[in-house]
């Protein structure tokens, strides 16, 4: 399976980056192979100042050893090998009409001492961080999450849209990161799942990307803007700040298990602005986007 | 002793923002009163787009009730009332030259359920952080710091400079915040020194804080700049930003205690950028700075 799936994310890079590319038609990926000292490594690909792409990264790795001490705590297991790889990504265009978007398709494997796996799950998932409230754009893309889940299972698009929202969420500011999307983890064997269904769904999920976010992006990344409306966004992009680095487990696994810091924080936007006590005015286009992060929606 | 520190920073701050002010010549603090649902408040005040200054805040508070479910973890007790006040300062100029500074003087309380004080301590410091590095600049701040303490104890300075570097590390970058000064916690009662006594030190450096940094601020305020000097201003306030929201401890605290969260984040810079794997030219005066934080130095 571990083969199987890494297969799978190195062919996924490849086809999302090239998608991109083809969108921003300006930039490209600049490609960095990275070696981590305790086992494994990763393909960070990044793209700065494009046309559409402000900044992004469509990272992958694999990595294995020991399993560090800090995730040893948080999974309650003792001294155990890992393996665990995974795509991340996150996209920032310019154009503050066009959201953010970032996805995470993942597995884990643990072994004993003899080498045999004792333990395997995937997790993963995609969610949308609009800047400006398009409804049309956050139905497509929730559109485009149900129908890949609904191919498995017609529990799986509630169960984790709503894991989802629980998931991104600024707790210390009392709303959502973006309109989510999906989010699922520990996905196991059962009697009614096999891993390779589990596979299957959450290539199904991988698959779905690009058909999810890049005709937004299409229709948003030339619509005209003003400054007041980058500054909104600089502002917005200070809230997503805040939610990678004090609330999100991948980041914070990442930095406190020595992981390559330039990949793990590729996540973090270009430029951002932190206003005191921003509030957009009544009525506003930017307090509509509020009024939906406060209380999530079911867009479908 | 609580009345009698209250009283000091209230007065203190009134002296702060005075002499902020008169440099900025331009921008003045605006003031926001605010009330904890569980006890206490606060008085925030805060300053933006300045001549000089171009976000700062400096913010009292005095909170009481209960002490947070989370807090009685972090301090090892149960179910006891707390007092605490304190002033907190960050100071984010303009020009790249000039250096964002940082300082807290604070005062804390524990009763049993009598209502009588079963601890008491003081804690508190102040730190510079610049973009460009001009020795003079750290020597004075630093030897402003050592005069307040050598009035006390010969062992403060080099004790307190010492916790200080260790305290301001960001860990997963390997590099310091920024130059150091003070930072003590847990200053007690013992047979050597009264509360009393640590009260005359800690408004010692309260004191201190104009001379030890506004000089700099003069000196500063009026290089000539370019964009890029600037650009490298705002990735290092990235920096600023990655401590903050992942490291520091008041800052977590206030987040998960309730606090309010605009006093407590005011600490973020303005504008801010991340680039991905940036690295200054060899020789330059970026990697000057750099060389430093990556091996805290003596500067007396």
């Amino acid at each position: 399976m571990k083969e199987q799936f890494y297969q799978y994310i190195q062919n996924l890079q490849d086809e999302i980056t090239l998608a991109l590319e083809a969108v921003d038609s300006k930039a490209t990926f600049q490609q960095d192979l990275w070696e981590r000292p305790e086992g494994g490594g990763g393909r960070t690909r990044v793209i700065e100042n494009g046309n559409v792409i402000e900044k992004g990264g469509v990272n992958i790795s694999a990595v294995h050893g020991p399993l560090p001490k800090t995730m040893q705590a948080y999974f309650k297991v003792e001294d155990v090998d890992f393996f665990a790889c995974g795509l991340s990504l996150v996209i920032h265009p310019k154009n503050p009409m066009a959201p953010t978007v970032h996805a995470n398709w993942r597995y884990f494997e643990m072994y004993n001492k003899d080498g045999e796996v004792v333990d395997q799950w995937f997790g993963g998932g995609q969610d949308l961080t609009p800047y400006y409230l398009f409804d049309e754009d956050a139905i497509h893309f929730h559109q485009t999450c149900k129908t890949a889940c609904d191919k498995h299972d017609p529990e799986f698009y509630p169960l984790y849209k709503k894991k989802c929202d629980a998931y991104f969420h600024n707790a210390h500011r009392g709303e959502a990161r973006g309109l989510g999307g999906l989010f699922f983890d520990y996905c196991k064997e059962t009697s009614e799942r096999t891993i390779e269904q589990w596979y299957d769904f959450v290539t199904e999920v991988g698959n779905s990307f690009t058909s999810a976010y890049v005709p937004i992006l299409e229709k948003r990344k030339d619509l005209p803007y003003t400054q007041e409306q980058r500054d909104w966004q600089e502002i917005r992009r200070g809230r997503y700040v805040e939610f990678n680095l004090v609330h999100d487990k991948g980041t914070l696994f990442g930095l406190k298990t020595n992981g390559r810091i330039e990949s793990i924080l590729m996540s973090l936007p270009p430029h951002v602005q932190w206003v005191y006590d921003h509030r957009p005015e009544e009525g506003s286009e930017e307090a509509k986007l509020l009024a939906v992060l406060k209380e999530p929606k079911d867009w479908l």
